[in-house]
């Protein structure tokens, strides 16, 4: 047995994931982990850590990247700028949406989607295919794209074009339970959003802040419990996208309690902000959906944190605020005309390290099993999400003491950032993805189109 | 940086872990894991596991161990006999009681089973200090223990010589607050079952599966709410023992939504046997307190593993069954005479094995979770339960496809198996505990006495 | 004060009402209860109850007459036979439907039910209006009927011709609340319902006991919890017709915990009947909607009586099994072609009464309150439901020792009673309303068209 | 059939109770009600209450009359004074107390209890058997009891000298069952209490507004969900007293649900006062246990009136503040030293009819129930609590609309109103007890021994 000489070795750091700390080497060869260790044998390459903390890659399994229109309105990134975005802030794979809209053939989306990835990519990426239209051979061309590895639909309850009504619902389930396919859903009752969102035009109230009352809270109840209902008739695995309310919580417990296979997440910002940021002179850019609650369920979605929801992810929704330009969607807008959603895939790491982390190995260990190991496993990206042997060499090194304070923008395109000037402790300088360094130093070293497509695996 | 040479190296098995499963070698030095990797370095010393699976050994956070009494029974089972069982079942550590009776100083207690231990055990080794006095010095004797490394505490809410009052039971619990402790809790009510079994002799009713009516559901029913209310109040950390009732775990799943800082177990015997086994000729062999249930009980337990239930143990608690010398605890005698208790360090993990890991990675992450990682996790054996550089070298090779048939006795000292007959597939035919080699292909090579005490670690 | 000459008084009869028995004699002037006492003045008429039991009028607030077509099949009743049914087994009072079907205008189809029961009713008479229309001026109309009394709406979320969509359920509600309306509610899912029915024809599985299969326990429990959102968004009070599951019951409770302004009733068959029944040669006779149940659901049902489900109707619905001849429906019909419903106006009380009133007090005063006090009560029948002064002489004499034998039809034109031969305990052998003696020792003596428009009130 | 001569009759008055209001006189004869009805025969005495509502008299099944101490100190109230007390407020009916300490005898105290309310009760009154010894033949002196017409029991799970054990519990629960008796409980875990009590002192926190946190909420709650559970297990019939905490609803409800026996009251205090009223300058007035709670409790009270809630008593506890004197305890004392309760027979009807009633029908017919027909029926109380023929003529006049501030002393024997200068609306000036008017105009007219002991019926 010829010890190997390893690609390189990140040397002298602690190493962390979802079961803790742990002192050791960790040496990367061909893409992949080769050893953890105390003591390896010297790389060709030598990293040194000390003093750092080396994290698996984030893997962030909810983000729109490309051509997705909010309220009419362009995607702001590419694949190149969304991705790079990730990288910076140690995300280094992500679930983005392939999204169909009635009358496109959902192999033709996957297949122009997957063009644009493997051009501009700087993570490794996997699609969710947002299911609008199940008329013709779409619920063909669903079974051959699950079979081929696409195991992640996404499904819309509200939003005029994407939505579907409850007879698609069951027809979708029944083919992701027999394929081995996760439905992820945008759980909320439509008509209660459009009632409400009529009552308030009606009313005259229509600023950034009052999109909160445009969807009620009972839209989220009402649909998480459907949803709930639907998953327990057919069997098939659900997982519900951004819960924000404490009942959204009660009901993913009471379902799971009688079998039912739920699976739940939040994203970032209802861990970091409440519905009162509507109400700022620049509340138009934090308008998302649903909309931010009240701090009573913030707290609750932390408790959930690790028993309910398994998952943060940053719901990534890049819309530019520009007064002019293609872009443009309007700050003084009425709600209903601005486009929901916040740009997240590069501060998703940073806010939760900050938030999680200070308190030692418990905090290393959530925070990893959030961000990194819990999406790789419920998603079946098989090669992602643990230090562990075999696995692709997707790892992050994070300065645990360096504070820095957020900057005005961002690496993406969006143009601002919703959480400027905040100061935070912890900074993942130095990004390996699949072997390759690609931000060394707070340095992007990765080239557009270098990302590869993941193969989800079939659920257990 | 010359690479080390290892003190033996297992390589080409399939590791396995809570994370689920992995090709790579592990090496062991100095009684650590020092590397885990993809062609590791020779080691003095090679191990083929080809076709084999490793395991972290695994941990028993449930077993009574010498000297303790039951009925007035004396135990069977010295640290010899006991832990020697459980390395031929694949646990290397082990956490059982040290007993105090009233009048007795809990200090005095702690270093007689340490002495005890420290001459006997095979495994390593800690313990849980039943509190059954708190009066005199004795809470002062737990501030120190605890602040000593035990840092768990057992007490009972039924049985005449150790039962706490509800003022001893906050007593102890505001202590294991302050302190740092986990209080692991008996939890049945005791004058429901001094009432239940009263009556049931009234009738004359008093064959072994008569003992599933003398301790209704409701007694353990009642006792898990009030212990929930006693932790949610003081804010204690609480373990509860052994849950078999399907109310049980929903009391469990309601006082975590609420914040209750409860921890839950459950037993082999409860996912493996119902009352019906009471009625077998040989009935008495099986009891045990709280008893065996219902099929539905069983079904719900199995639901809830990974889930309420976080942690499955053996309660190994060996009474003899012959009909003559000083173990008699009589096959004919009345229920209440008959010690309850059955042997289980040594079939705990071959029995979880052959149920739950014939479906691959998802099983034997579970498995290793619920019999290894987490009890090392919650207990604080921080050294324990995982495969990650620079813990414990305890270390279990399966063969994942060797059938056999489970024999009359086992290697405690009971002289009986409650599963004699029984086949299993999946066999732990190597153990290393420490870095030494303990079972060997089926062979012990351990030393009594060669177990080491373990410091638990202040809960997270 | 001059002592009245009442119209008459019935004397020595035990008279029960909602809050149980007591003794005294009742006069009856113009119509009314104008005294209840012991030893009142002789009336123009003495009606001797020695060992009779004197009840308020049954008051059925779930039935379907005239005109409504189940599956396109004809309703077998006019307003004279099912009231006359009612009238022999003790009901007074009905609530049925006026049935709106899409392109008829509600003002129009309340005038023609109006004009036929003005024609043929015997026993006093509202209506629920079936919205199934809120397009053009029909929410005006819901308006001006509910001013001018007509305060229930019946909506369904499932069958084609009916269902009502969210945003069209949401804006009745509205309108329900802000004008004082109750809204009914046929609460199953549609799409589970209809995917279910696709499912089992695909198989071939077409016979009538595969109609339970049809609509799936599921389809209730989704739309009931659906329903009490859209209430708890609304504030509108809502009654939930015809639970027949464990879950709804449970959904009802938690509803009103959180103070949701929710009924709930059950019926007949539900308490009587278990699925096994459609599995009888004619089991098409008993084909309803949702269907009934499992024994478990049935006691349930029996347990929530007062609780959760405060009223219990006959949701009469009368189809005959004839082989030819227009109400044809076709006992050999594949299921999703045999009209859905049973007749029940006739025997709702009588079977009620022989399984509730042998216990004595209790169960008359829980009698009563389901059956005819709280169907007042909570739609608003200011009249009707009660022995009390001024209320309407609505009384029904009851022989509590009388058994009969159920004969194989009964007095409505259905043609069969699928509950023939069964034997009943307890008769309701006269029966007055409004003060007229209706039906005198089992014969009748009411005229069509003598029962009178019920002006609902405001619920409370 | 010649028309009676009724004793009185009370004329044009409006007729309320459980089921709501209604015109008409009412006659009584022979001390019972003889008729109820328009235009009834002239009485020897005619009563005009034109304009006024005629209530059922009050049924008040909590309050403290003669001999109880509390923290030592002598009941301030007579028989005499304190139902000449709940005469004024139109209780007509009163069950207290009879206390058994540890080593008396039941039959004895019962004696006691009864020769002194045969001397001084104005209202009609039965006991509570307290029961704090079952040694000896106190079981036996039970079942005499209760078959001699005495079915309510009370038991403590807190207080040093009546606390009873868990196997005491569970003695005196099938004891009731067995015999049909009601089991009234005072339900707070004594350790928290005790406790919670001993950490004040040490902290040398004294003052009234401490007792609140001297009984944790918790405490309740435990105590509360033991009671459900031995209810569970016995079948016993359980009221739990005085309820003050949303989650002691909460408890009752699902058990409830479960098909336990239990029944649930709260007291006026509850209502109408939250903890903040200890902190006043006066505050050793409003002590009581278990204490007021937050606003959110209370609201949840109001909330669960009629629902889980099914009694509002007064638990009128009768302790003098003065500062010197036999009946001191203290208004600077430390709490422990405070006896616990304030008067309330007298403005229970009061203060609910002046916060219930105004709404009209629903109001009325509420207040009845909680106040007089609840608890008359819970109790087994068959002549009282309802407008019926037959029942005792107990009967309250209210002027709807008199308008009237609450004086600094009532009619009992206490020294202090607690709600002292609080206006309400509605008056009880006039009250017939069994026939007689005990009150007239306001004016007492009622002599000392004439109420009558009530024999408890076999709850149904």
């Amino acid at each position: 047995m010829t010890p190997p000489t390893y690609d390189f070795v990140i040397r002298n750091g602690t190493l962390g994931d979802a079961r803790g700390l742990a002192e050791g080497d960790i040496a990367v060869q061909n893409g992949r982990i080769a050893a953890i260790g105390l003591n390896l044998p010297k790389g060709k390459e030598e990293i040194d850590a000390k003093g750092q903390i080396v994290l698996p890659g984030g893997v962030d399994t909810h983000c729109h990247i490309e051509q997705m229109s909010g309220a009419g309105i362009m995607n702001a990134d590419t694949f190149e700028t969304a991705t790079r975005s990730a990288l910076f802030g140690g995300t280094t794979s992500t679930v983005s949406f392939a999204a169909q809209h009635p009358g496109m053939r959902i192999r033709d989306v996957l297949s122009d989607y997957s063009a644009l990835a493997a051009a501009g990519a700087m993570t490794d990426y996997a699609f969710h295919m947002i299911v609008a239209d199940t008329s013709g051979e779409n619920i063909e061309d669903l079974n051959q794209a699950i079979s081929e590895g696409h195991r992640s639909i996404k499904i819309f309850t509200t939003y005029d074009k994407v939505r579907l009504q409850d007879m698609e619902i069951l027809a979708t389930l029944r083919t992701a339970k027999e394929m081995g396919a996760l439905v992820c859903v945008h759980a909320e009752n439509d008509a209660m959003i459009r009632e409400a969102t009529a009552r308030l035009l009606a009313e005259g109230r229509t600023a950034p802040k009052d999109h909160a009352a445009s969807h009620p809270r009972l839209a989220e109840i009402e649909a998480v419990e459907r949803m709930c209902r639907f998953s327990e008739l057919t069997g098939a695995r659900v997982m519900i996208f951004h819960i924000s309310t404490i009942e959204g919580i009660a009901i993913v417990r009471n379902a799971r309690a009688r079998g039912v296979n739920i699976h739940a997440e939040t994203c970032t910002h209802y861990l970091f902000q409440t519905e009162d940021i509507l109400d700022r002179a620049d509340g138009a850019k934090f308008l998302c959906s649903p909309p931010q609650r009240t701090q009573a369920d913030q707290d609750a979605l932390w408790a959930a944190l690790g028993r309910e929801l398994e998952i943060v992810t940053s719901d990534h929704a890049p819309y530019r605020m520009d007064e002019s330009g293609k872009f443009r969607h309007g700050r003084d807008a009425p709600f209903p005309k601005i486009a929901n959603g916040q740009p997240g895939l590069e501060l998703r790491l940073p806010l939760l390290f900050d938030a999680m982390v200070s308190d030692g190995r418990k905090g290393i260990a959530q925070f990893v099993e959030l961000t990194s190991s819990g999406p790789a496993r419920i998603f079946g990206l098989k090669t992602k999400g643990d230090l562990i042997t075999g696995k692709d060499a997707d790892l992050v090194i994070w300065d645990p003491e360096r504070c820095h304070t957020l900057p005005d923008a961002l690496h993406d395109n969006v143009g601002y950032n919703p959480f400027a000037g905040q100061e935070l402790r912890g900074f993942p300088h130095t990004v390996v993805r699949r072997g390759e360094i690609v931000v060394r130093d707070g340095r992007l070293e990765a080239q557009p189109g270098s990302g590869r497509w993941l193969n989800m695996s079939s659920p257990g």
